[in-house]
């Protein structure tokens, strides 16, 4: 069976609401205002054993997923949510080897979901502006030891864009439309182009740059993630739901 | 830059609603109702190129992504859309290496995109009862060259499974409630567990069930999907949409 | 007990899809192709009652309420639903003794709607501009014995209203915009103003437009109405739904 | 020009989350902390006209309708919707002359809505077993100025219904499917029962028991309400919406 190792990364779940994700260090302690966990007992027991804090709380000790880092990198820039990233993941179509272009890097979240896909043979190039949201990614990418399969830039992708036969190109920024031309530039025949936009006006501005260069298949779509509780007697949607993130749209180059 | 080579698989796109998954074959023609092309013209020529028939209709030469594997597959058993399985592959909180068991089969439309994000060094383990859908999948999962990472199982899982230590396990069957207890086994610690049901029936029992063992974060979502049509002046949401595919029950296990 | 009276209509209902607005006149027959019912067996017999036709299909003879006589209506104009309708008609903060100003006319679906609230003391001015729609639309409106609670004009209400002093607007119409300068002339103070439109483009010329005049309390909303199965071990959404028909903006008058 | 009138409500509005509806009487002050008004620069002035405060602030003084005195009944007991509120008016098919069996009144929200419809010549029933929320109510309805088309009833409507000849029933309460048995005896032919239910277990069991009883046309849905924020380049969905409020179910008595 699986054991806590020293030096790894582990997701202590106490309910929902609170996790934490902290380093398992020989001689360290995990403080909360439930008590605390000593480190020394959880290194060496199996993944998924709960531990007892000194004052009674039960948490759990989980080997962190790629969905567990995202919800835990700084969420100050965050606007993509799992339902946004995961069908992102997926309309690029990438896996193990592919290269994909990726700006702004904003906290990382997407930037590791990403480099999680198409490691070890691919590489994310991830463009980003703002230096101190460039700093936080950078910490969240290595603590999950991902920083071998991302180049991080610190660059206006509006500028253009220095890599070449790229697999896929999702952008997450104000001014996706600006970037069009050179996402045509640097795709593969039949590579994907991604663009997330929380304003209908920004989807207009894009859809209409697409439009003048060759790409076909052009979607815009928009997801919705209703939560339900599941219970005796009490079994129905949640009343508060979060109900816009963004619009993604997405084509295909061609060569014209 | 990248050239259509013989032997591979290419997707023909005339539209949005007619696509043609083909192999590109020395000497052989591609026909449909809108002319026909030699495969001799298309091999050689880079991806994303435009080919017009005798006819004057263009299609152009895209490689296939799983996401059009997996439209391609048979739809008679087909029920999860791609909002579904992007969330599942998310949310499984698998990559390259991961171990995962699957059941039923159905298509393989799944299996394809499980496999794609294990590959090489992951597998999938997919169960399934009726021998015609297997050997369909079969076909398809070959078609898509990933064979080498798919263990297919001609067996009912209610019965039991047989791996171990297994990183996710996603059932799209009609009883998942009845395979609960084997997944507790065969899960590791902190390992996810997704089920796939259209109906709260189905929600309600297998929920009930994953209570009396140890699991935790059990949480139930639906995905709802909506296209939006952007074109100056006629922006807005589809007229027709798919209204539901099913719920998907997400958690993970614990060490008792 | 209310019994069926001569000249009456009734809806015939055989299922959900299958329903029948006819009246009840003596001497005549009612036949389709499961077969025919004599109107002398449906007169006298209570609201309710079954019928079984000559070959053994049963239709249920049902007063009509004003949403059956809105879902008989000519379908060819139709945009309005009932999610839309009874939303518009609450938001209007109408009753009996209200006026109010609609365009266009259309079919006469929210006409009739808008009428049944207001009589017997309110009166609904009806704009339309193509003399085949208003002649559909007061058929209709004469059907439901509503014609007393109605003035229907051939006009172009983007050129002006007749009124004074009205309490409600309400414009499904192609150009919003250009009506809402007469609109706040010929609201009551705090009136209510309502517009529906099937894009965006449409939502946005009209909102930006209200903007420029006394109004207060602008809103947008999209109303999404679900079907749900409910049968045993079968509950659940339903899988096709109309995923959009219009966005309704909401505002009131005040005095400059 | 409308003025308004001694002793009536006005509906003060400051903005969206801020308004107050209050009474206009001679001599009398109006209080928030954006300053006082005076109701007697109030009185006489046209409805729509703005008031500014000692500190400046600006009101606008707009006459209440329905659904301004349904948002400000008491909340605490609020689970209805004027999305839901709605549908319920328009599903019921009633207008002047209806009769109307209600449980539970509540806040008497819903109750004023459907007296406002009803009135003059119509009737609401109104079935409440906690009497301090019939007190609250009751104090609303008057205030509204809807009593004399109210009756209210301090009892268990899954006791009995004393009513006969009934329009429509609307049940929003715990236990809707002990009350079928009486709705069916009370309801006139092709009358219509309407039942709103947080849960989708209420809806099963009401179903079921609605099968029982001879009604036909049975539907349940669920109105989604999503509100849009127009803006130059912010246009888009609200983020935080009410993802779920309840089911309605409905259908409509035959004879057997």
């Amino acid at each position: 069976m699986d054991k806590i190792l020293t030096g790894e990364d582990v997701l202590l779940w106490l309910d929902k609401e609170r996790t934490y994700l902290v380093k398992a260090e020989i001689g360290k302690q995990f403080h909360t205002h439930k008590g605390f966990l000593l480190f020394d007992d959880i290194i060496g027991k199996p993944w998924g054993s709960s531990f007892r804090t000194n004052l009674g709380a039960i948490f759990y000790a989980l080997p962190p997923l790629i969905r567990d880092r995202v919800l835990k990198t700084d969420r100050r820039t965050q606007v993509l949510y799992p339902k946004d990233i995961s069908y992102i993941l997926y309309q690029l179509g990438i896996s193990n080897g592919s290269k994909v272009v990726e700006a702004g890097t904003g906290s990382g979240a997407l930037t590791i979901s990403l480099a999680n896909i198409v490691k070890p043979d691919g590489k994310i190039f991830t463009y980003e502006i703002d230096e101190r949201s460039q700093k936080i990614s950078k910490i969240n990418i290595e603590r999950a030891s991902l920083s071998s399969y991302v180049e991080m830039k610190l660059r206006d992708i509006c500028l253009g864009i220095d890599e070449k036969n790229i697999d896929g190109v999702i952008l997450d920024l104000a001014t996706p439309w600006l970037v069009v031309p050179h996402v045509w530039q640097v795709l593969k025949g039949g590579g994907v182009f991604i663009s997330f936009s929380p304003t209908i006006e920004q989807v207009m501005k894009t859809v209409y740059e697409i439009e003048k260069y060759p790409f076909i298949d052009i979607e815009t779509v928009e997801l919705i993630l209703r939560k339900i509780t599941v219970a005796e007697n009490r079994t129905r949607p949640e009343t508060l739901m979060i109900g816009h993130s963004g619009y993604l749209t997405i084509t295909r180059k061609i060569i014209s």
